[in-house]
């Protein structure tokens, strides 16, 4: 009977549908559709959404009440009597504040136009903060950003290194002395907006997936001080039993030993991977007149052993990476594609994707600017 | 404004509401409150489900017409002039057909109830059948067991091994001599009944979470002529961008080799784990009268250090083993627990639950009648 539950991914049916979770649900379909597509009739918005004239005209004159879509005017060569007027979602309407929280010892923001843009930056040294020092240099960077804006903002986004929970607490960020830190509640508190705080790995897989043009099947590994990476599954962000999906850097790499980690083991792929190795194996070969290749190829190679598993039981299509693409664009990512042919099945992986994010530093930022645009509009 | 966007998986809106969907979801809302929590009256439903009395009596008229809900008289102790009666789902409504493909060399199957309990069995030896053949003992099994039926049939549900798409055909399934099979398609036409068709793996992940009390992310590993697994993330089954998800047996583990296996590769995780080498091994130790624990440790310890890269990106709550418990429970588990402890990190994944399947050789079958359950009646 339901072709949901035979196709869909949820399995057990747990909260009801009222007649307003529809209406929700199209009004985002509508802002949707003019969003990627742009210029749009009433009659193109109906065709391509299967929403009834009726339904469409009802949601576009009340998104045109709060300022959401605009008119553009006719459509050229509009038959006379039958003029099709084109509709787009205000671009202008907003604007977004988006913190980047995962940068050693620098905290990044951005205001984004609701295309994700970046209209202007922002950042604060950290200088050692950390605890309820950190939280003030959060809240001083958005603040500072809002002043800058010259439309309303719809929220602010944050991506946050650490484990983070889905009402924006930071369960655990080491670096900044965070436990259990309410960041997203005091933000919201503090700046009378709507905030959402997320992991900045998954921020910047968010970023990938409405910017970046990635794959729904991917995974982002970001590669900084630290070693992390966020999850798209069937288009869902993977959140993890414990909200520590993608929490990669303290796995342990082969069986052959490895560098002693931070966190006791050895062999992590941090102890591999992350920049502050890399830089100093890096200085040390050119000292001495060598080869950086060896050094990279290596790193990446052990990013293979890592993920080979992970690219066969969750059967990806892509893998981007995201972090120097002076270290990671070249032998050692040659080196990763590599390993994933050697170490998986040919006849399920050979089409996998490995490649750079496109996005650059500002992945972050605008993944956490994405999820405001999905929380607030519903848009993506 | 919409707050499954903020924190729901869907990241973009692209299929439209409409009222009946709303209607259909209602209605397995409500056969799914009855089908787990058993006798209710009307008013516990609306209360359980949060639907107006309004909604949920005119669901259950429905429901009761078509003959899925039955009344089971008043419940003792109801007030007089307010009596309250109480409903069930008809679990002697219909029956399902579960059948699995997927043990060496003979199909099994099963007629079950609605709570998955099984009726009757059969079995038909594969005696080498390919192709087409394979396909007919497929199609003679299912009508065995229908013609033992002593209800109308909800649907068959089959567990396969190989890749399988969202259409219920084969990919591939090398032993079978399966590619691009429409087994579904075949099996639906020639029974002229509902027939679902997914891996073996995906079909045991799924009676785990319905009938084995499984987490909503978890992974199960079936351990036999081959190695496979399911994966459940979020409480959805994961798929795969090439229907491939859980495909692990050849991936290679370790950095120090291993045996030749049939895929070109060394040191895959089937040459360690699969049952035929692992009962070779077992009985060579016996025969030379040694220790049977150090080759079920070092299978359990390679099975570890395959996951464990999963466990850590997927953030786990469960890994859950199927297969034959006098392989699988004991020395072997216990060096998987072991090796899992050795390579994550213990803040994320001291938590991590593994254990044996309690669902024992009916895994698969119990599988394929939750997939008919889940398709047919939007229940789990």
């Amino acid at each position: 009977m339901t072709m949901e539950f035979m196709t869909g991914r949820a399995l057990r049916p747990t909260t009801k549908v009222l007649p307003e979770h529809a209406r929700s649900h199209n009004r985002s379909l509508v802002l949707q559709t003019l969003y990627r597509a742009g210029e749009r009739s009433r009659a193109d918005v109906a065709r391509e959404t299967g929403l009834t004239r009726v339904t469409v005209s009802d949601l576009v004159a009340e998104l045109m009440a709060e300022g959401l879509i605009i008119e553009l005017g006719q459509r050229e060569g509009s038959r006379p009597g039958k003029p099709a007027t084109l509709l787009d979602l205000n671009r202008g309407a907003y604007q977004i504040v988006g913190l980047d929280l995962s940068a050693f010892e620098i905290f990044r923001g951005a205001l984004l136009d609701l295309d994700g843009g970046v209209i202007a930056r922002a950042e604060v040294p950290l200088a050692g903060s950390t605890g309820a020092d950190a939280t003030a240099k959060v809240v001083a960077l958005a603040e500072g950003l809002i002043a800058q804006a010259t439309a309303p903002i719809l929220g602010v986004g944050v991506g946050s290194p650490g484990v983070v929970d889905l009402a924006g607490v930071v369960l655990a960020a080491p670096n900044l002395g965070w436990r259990d830190e309410p960041l997203q509640a005091t933000l919201a508190s503090r700046l009378a907006l709507p905030v959402l705080v997320a992991n900045d790995a998954n921020a910047a897989v968010l970023a990938e997936h409405s910017f970046g043009g990635a794959d729904s099947d991917m995974m982002l590994v970001k590669v900084g001080h630290g070693v992390g990476a966020g999850l798209l599954l069937g288009g869902s962000l993977l959140r993890g039993s414990r909200f520590a999906a993608g929490e990669l850097g303290h796995v342990v790499v082969g069986t052959h030993g490895g560098a002693d980690c931070v966190c006791g083991k050895k062999g992590c792929l941090e102890t591999w991977l992350a920049t502050p190795r890399l830089d100093a194996a890096i200085s040390a070969a050119r000292a001495s007149g060598n080869s950086t290749d060896p050094i990279l190829r290596e790193a990446g190679r052990h990013l293979g052993i890592a993920l080979a598993p992970v690219v066969g039981a969750l059967d990806l299509a892509e893998v981007v990476l995201s972090g120097p693409a002076e270290l990671l664009d070249g032998p050692l990512m040659e080196a990763t594609i590599e390993t994933f042919a050697a170490r998986t099945m040919a006849e399920f992986h050979s089409g996998l994707i490995v490649r750079m994010t496109t996005l650059g530093e500002d992945i972050v930022v605008r993944g956490a600017a994405a999820m405001v645009l999905s929380g607030q509009l519903g848009v993506s």
